[in-house]
């Protein structure tokens, strides 16, 4: 996005006046709970369907009206978010296109933006703008209660627009997620997808990989593999604790870049083993001093807390 | 250890009068602070080779008396904890051995155990006992600010004496190692390094690979993977600040123990780069669904807080 258009954006009002989130899951009630805190003015207009997720939904109260079906959902809504799995995004869109609002903004949370762009976009009626969307923030629990107003605080959040998306609509969009405590960039969907699978997808896959490879052992007992985790193991387990369905749809979605991450990184482990087997150590010393560097980094950047083991003892 | 032995340290008091701590890193100095907090009336000595670690600690005040020379310090020592790189723990034992009580508890803390039992038993006097020890607990900062006097609670000390060693002697650490908030648990050097090669060996190896393959990449810009890491990639940059030194030395010194761990790793990665390029996506939802019930286990253990992202937002 170039700078005056940005500028544009950080002065724009949050300007949907009715906001239908598709899917009560953990971002669809963090969102919720979000708009409410930020936006108090704005109506929140919520589905799932899954008749259990509705009624918790309306247990916790966290929107205007609860509905079954998304047709009803996002008739008359100014900005409709899709908050649901990467895999059924572009059938779930299909079910309620042609009930949206003339001049409504459609957007969705995936972690996987190409695809969603390529399928869904096709389907959009002309006086809608889709504008695609992801706000890089979560946590490992799932679900209508596992969702936090201030998810998005100091979070990033990237929007991925076509190419002839008209950049006011994009620059609402971006006004929108700021209001939230998020802070907005502009990128193709292909370069979104090549960035988060060496952020996310990567350490997603190589986590749930680790923590598989420790429970399939013979001769150390899970019993043990628990008991001792301490020592770095546990921290894996969380992430290998996110949703199985969108982390499934996740790496079938981004297959090229997560395969291409995949590659380098077995590349640069073999390099290790080689160390470790011929007793190499400064190939190992020089690695890890630059990896400390990055750390701080991190940190230094606001994306991590500088309290050892993340302050959780 | 069998049970009457158990029962018995589990009695006995914490009986080291006057207690020698070689080295004043992160262990040292947690050792330090959680000697005098749970042990007031013992007498702590420490040494350091590094003459700046050893003014800061006098600063620090964790010390009755502090020493240049381990020699000296460990003189008239109950209790001698080696608190040094595994690569150095031989030739720093070596140096002072000959210095040791007679009828005192020689001990460290290292991450691997089959190599330092190996090498520093040779060189002890007959008259003094070895108990080579680890205590499955750390974070990813170093030196004598980052110790903590709680560092130990709650958390595992593993004991792995060689065969020959009185079960007395074995009991007597044991109950100290309690007396500081730890739980203990006694298996051979070989077991030992086979369970940690799991549960914190591969996982920091991997934490290590992957940090460095992200800062290599020509497509994505290191500032792109700082500002977006919140997707995961944060959480093994902390694994990825752990001192170099000492873990240059653990993957050296339990190499044959990391490279089959290693090997298993990489075969089930392959398993499941084989089940995204083919769209396979069961064997994605059987693996996902496993690892989050792992997670369950490690925090029904007390292994790991349930708060969401570790509760460090």
């Amino acid at each position: 996005m170039n700078k005056p258009a940005k500028e544009a954006a950080l002065k724009a009002p949050a300007s949907f006046k009715t906001i239908a989130l598709i899917g009560g899951g953990l971002i669809g009630s963090s969102l919720a709970r979000a708009i409410r805190q930020f936006m108090p003015e704005s109506i929140i207009v919520m589905s799932d369907r899954d008749p259990q997720v509705v009624s918790r939904l309306k247990e916790l109260q966290l929107a205007h009206r609860v509905e079954l079906d998304s047709r009803s959902a996002v008739q008359g809504a100014d900005l409709v978010i899709l908050c649901v799995p990467v895999g059924v995004c572009a059938d779930v869109a299909k079910g309620f296109v042609s009930f949206l609002k003339e001049g409504c903004v459609l957007s969705d949370v995936g972690s996987v933006k190409a695809s969603v762009l390529d399928e869904i976009s096709p389907h959009v009626p002309e006086n809608v703008h889709f504008v695609p969307a992801h706000p890089v923030a979560g946590t490992e629990h799932s679900g209508p209660d596992a969702g936090k107003a201030d998810l998005f605080v100091n979070r990033w959040t990237i929007l991925t627009p076509a190419d002839n998306t008209p950049s006011d609509n994009v620059a609402r969009l971006e006004a929108f997620w700021q209001a939230l405590g998020s802070t907005t960039e502009v990128m193709t969907a292909r370069h979104h997808d090549l960035v988060l699978a060496v952020t996310s997808h990567l350490p997603h896959l190589i986590a749930y990989n680790i923590v598989g490879t420790a429970d399939d052992l013979e001769t150390v007992t899970q019993s043990e593999v628990i008991k001792f985790s301490a020592g770095g193991f546990r921290d894996f387990t969380r992430i290998a604790a996110s949703d199985p369905v969108m982390w499934r749809d996740i790496f079938l979605h981004n297959k090229e870049a997560v395969l291409e991450m995949l590659a380098r990184f077995s590349e640069d482990l073999s390099l290790l083993q080689r160390a470790i087997r011929w007793g190499d150590g400064d190939t190992l010393i020089n690695l890890f001093t630059r990896t400390r560097a990055i750390r701080r980094s991190v940190i230094e950047s606001g994306q991590d807390t500088d309290a050892p083991s993340f302050g959780r003892d």
